[in-house]
């Protein structure tokens, strides 16, 4: 397999028994090449994309235009109304892929900070989580004023931040063990927000947070020793399958294996942006030392059953970063389009081509011709119809401000709306609305009656 | 209305602007009188459902057995594999109640944490968050090293966690008016964990952290003036509805007024534990004091229309503690049935009674008499057509272990399962199977056919 993402294998040979993907240094980190700021051929578009995404709150910006980077790199502000909606879709489908039809999978939940322990060296990179006043008395006293807490008693009270979801999953194995009555192979699924260092290389602007963060997904599987080696490339190919699924270039999500320290076994999915390949998601096999140094009084809680034996699992770890994986699709579904109508140059319409299943809003509603207060009637009955029908609407009927059809047909292309529908006076007539497609850009006449199955049909 | 759980009012009335409600208290800490540990009559049923949420993964136990009072704070570990899947469900509720169907919500995202500042006071109870190395070199020096970070450096590049929703929401209300193009009223809604400090004293166990987590929902409603206050009645008796819509008795959900400090008004809805009511959920009309304080510059950019007119919003805040209201939902749902066929004391069979939109699993598919194999493959494409149609179906028939059928039935009941269907040879011969219903305890016989159909209009 191709490789060219190795740096995510080095860093998760890092992972250590105890916390061990809080040692992890974070995928935000993994940049192959400087994401562009400005100029040249390809990195025109990706600044194109970039202004549209603001314009259309998929991303927020800050006072300041801020680069891909920062986005990168997890630096908040990320997203804006619109790309939270996208995320949110494609953590629901991550979540149907990888948790909702298996049997053996479950629901984990696990706290964003724990306790960083007495004995907890401070690495560098560790975010700890301390209480004003601690930090206070600490800083006046220097843990040297009597009466004030030592600097050992400040690290034992300060929490320590998750930076991946991995220690949390182990931390459960046992119960999740308990509920399927100890048969493996068994799984337990999460999405939840980690945080991680920024590099002060990768800092933009340094005024900013040095902390990031990013919406995890992570799969924790359990299976035999005999059994992980074949689930690793089961996971493999189902997870590359799943990404490729929702793009129009399939060919830009690839893998490539690694080795870490310890030789254990990994691969990282990449998604080849413009300024080069970073990796969206890593599964590695990390055998059972893990395990066994979260809980080192007694192996024989660990054991679960394999068809007769009872055997300590070997502990697979399929950990995906969802607001990268955003970005990844935002790049992919850009498109230009030679605009018909307007032969000046630079003419080009701007179209996010998101996968149906992925669009934050699947239908615009918005009035023509007509009687403003019967057409808004109709809008609303269609609105709640749809919404009940779990089909995300935009009410552009809503807005009072006159824009002509082309204008409002460019401006949901930007925001990735599948389909417009215009209600005029000839809908009050005869019912019959006009539907335009984003990807066609045809328009088709179709009662409104049918609306709520063909779009359940396109859109699901 | 009833009044009993003012603390809310006062804490809320603390919020100030930059980052209002990171300084309100959290509600974890609003108990009105202890949740007991043992002992007493109702006492009992509160430790008898502990021990029931225990073993069916509701709630996670530590080492060693925890009170109420601990899941309360908002204490890690907190819900098992069951539990977080019946806060999700909570959640799902929630997001369809107060933003799916609403043309002028909109999904708000806002990081976890972000920057003090180095002018901001260290307040008592803030959560600040400072990488390992400026921590060490900190405490090393006591500020005072040559060429080592000041007090003052440490406090500045220290992070503040969030306490509450509201400051991200408040900061991204003017992007939120440009996609409404100003028109008022508009909404952020989110749900995402929030961060507050135990007190002392409601610390069950000294070697734990002293940090809190909760799963927060908050709808930040923003409309003008003129209406807030209908809009603060209407949202009162919307969230209130809401609540007890769920609830086998909804006379437990309550609300009560308060003003706080500056006599704005505001309500707490509230669930009447065994020990009290605590606050579920917090309503409060904030007025225009935390938008004028984020936006200081520029007051024109927070003009929206009402109308004709272009007004300065008022802000009303809707937050939610979903734990809680798990843990209110676990409590509402406890039955203690008589179990006919056991005449001995104590045989009180334990049933949790969740609403069917809540239950974490709708159905548990079981295997009776006959040929294992041919009966398994059975549950497999049943487990399959049930899941695909978003029904949650536990996988009975892959356990090994005989138990009887009223062991099986009453381990249900305590995991609230709504139904059990039961696939024996007759299911081979005649395609009939066995349904088992919670809340009746009746058993019926069904044709495999008419399950998926059945179950969807049952647990919708």
């Amino acid at each position: 397999m191709a490789l060219g993402c190795g740096q995510g294998a080095r860093l998760c040979g890092r992972a250590r028994l105890g916390r061990p993907a809080l040692k992890r240094r974070a995928p935000a980190a993994g940049s192959l090449a400087r994401p562009y700021a400005a100029g040249g051929g390809e990195a025109a578009s990706g600044e194109a994309l970039l202004e549209v995404c603001r314009r259309r709150h998929f991303l927020r910006g800050g006072a300041e235009p801020r680069p891909w980077r920062a986005y990168l790199s997890g630096c908040p502000p990320g997203f804006g109304p619109l790309g939270v909606a996208l995320r949110g879709n494609l953590a629901a489908q991550w979540w149907e892929a990888v948790a909702a039809f298996r049997e053996q999978v479950f629901a984990a939940d696990a706290p964003l900070h724990g306790p960083a322990g007495p004995g907890a060296p401070l690495a560098g990179d560790d975010l700890r989580l301390v209480p004003s006043e601690t930090l206070r008395e600490a800083l006046r006293g220097g843990g040297r004023e009597p009466g004030g807490p030592s600097a050992e008693e400040v690290l034992g009270a300060a929490g320590l931040l998750r930076e991946s979801l991995l220690p949390g999953a182990l931390a459960q194995y046992v119960n999740c063990l308990e509920l399927v009555n100890k048969r493996l192979p068994c799984g337990l699924a999460q999405i939840g927000v980690c945080f991680h260092s920024i590099p002060e290389s990768e800092q933009y602007n340094e005024n900013l947070s040095r902390i990031g963060e990013r919406t995890t997904s992570s799969l924790v599987w359990f299976s035999s020793a005999r059994t992980a080696g074949q689930w690793l490339d089961y996971w493999l190919r189902q997870r590359l399958q799943w990404w490729r699924k929702f793009a129009i270039g399939p060919s830009n999500f690839s893998s490539s294996d690694f080795q870490d320290e310890e030789g254990r076994r990994g691969f990282n999915l990449c998604y080849d942006f413009p300024w080069g390949k970073e990796a969206i998601e890593t599964l590695i096999n990390l055998g059972d030392t893990e395990l066994l140094q979260m809980y080192p009084e007694d192996r024989s809680k660990l054991l679960g059953r394999d068809g007769r034996k009872n055997v300590i699992p070997h502990v697979l770890s399929v950990s995906g970063n969802l607001d990268r994986g955003t970005l990844a699709y935002l790049f992919d579904s850009l498109q230009l389009v030679e605009n018909p109508l307007m032969k000046k140059k630079n003419s080009q319409r701007k179209v996010l081509k998101l996968h149906p299943c992925l669009a934050p809003i699947k239908v615009a509603l918005d009035v023509g011709k007509g009687p403003t207060t019967e057409l808004r009637q109709v809008c609303q009955g269609l609105f709640n119809e749809l919404s009940e029908n779990r089909i995300s609407v935009w009410p552009g009927y809503l807005e009072t401000m006159q824009i002509s059809l082309e204008q409002l047909y460019t401006k949901y292309d930007e925001m990735s709306v599948l389909f417009t529908v215009l209600i005029t006076d000839a809908t009050l007539e005869n019912g019959v609305v006009q539907l335009r497609s984003r990807d066609t850009t045809m328009k088709e006449m179709m009662h409104i009656s049918r609306l709520k199955d063909f779009l359940t049909k396109q859109c699901g």
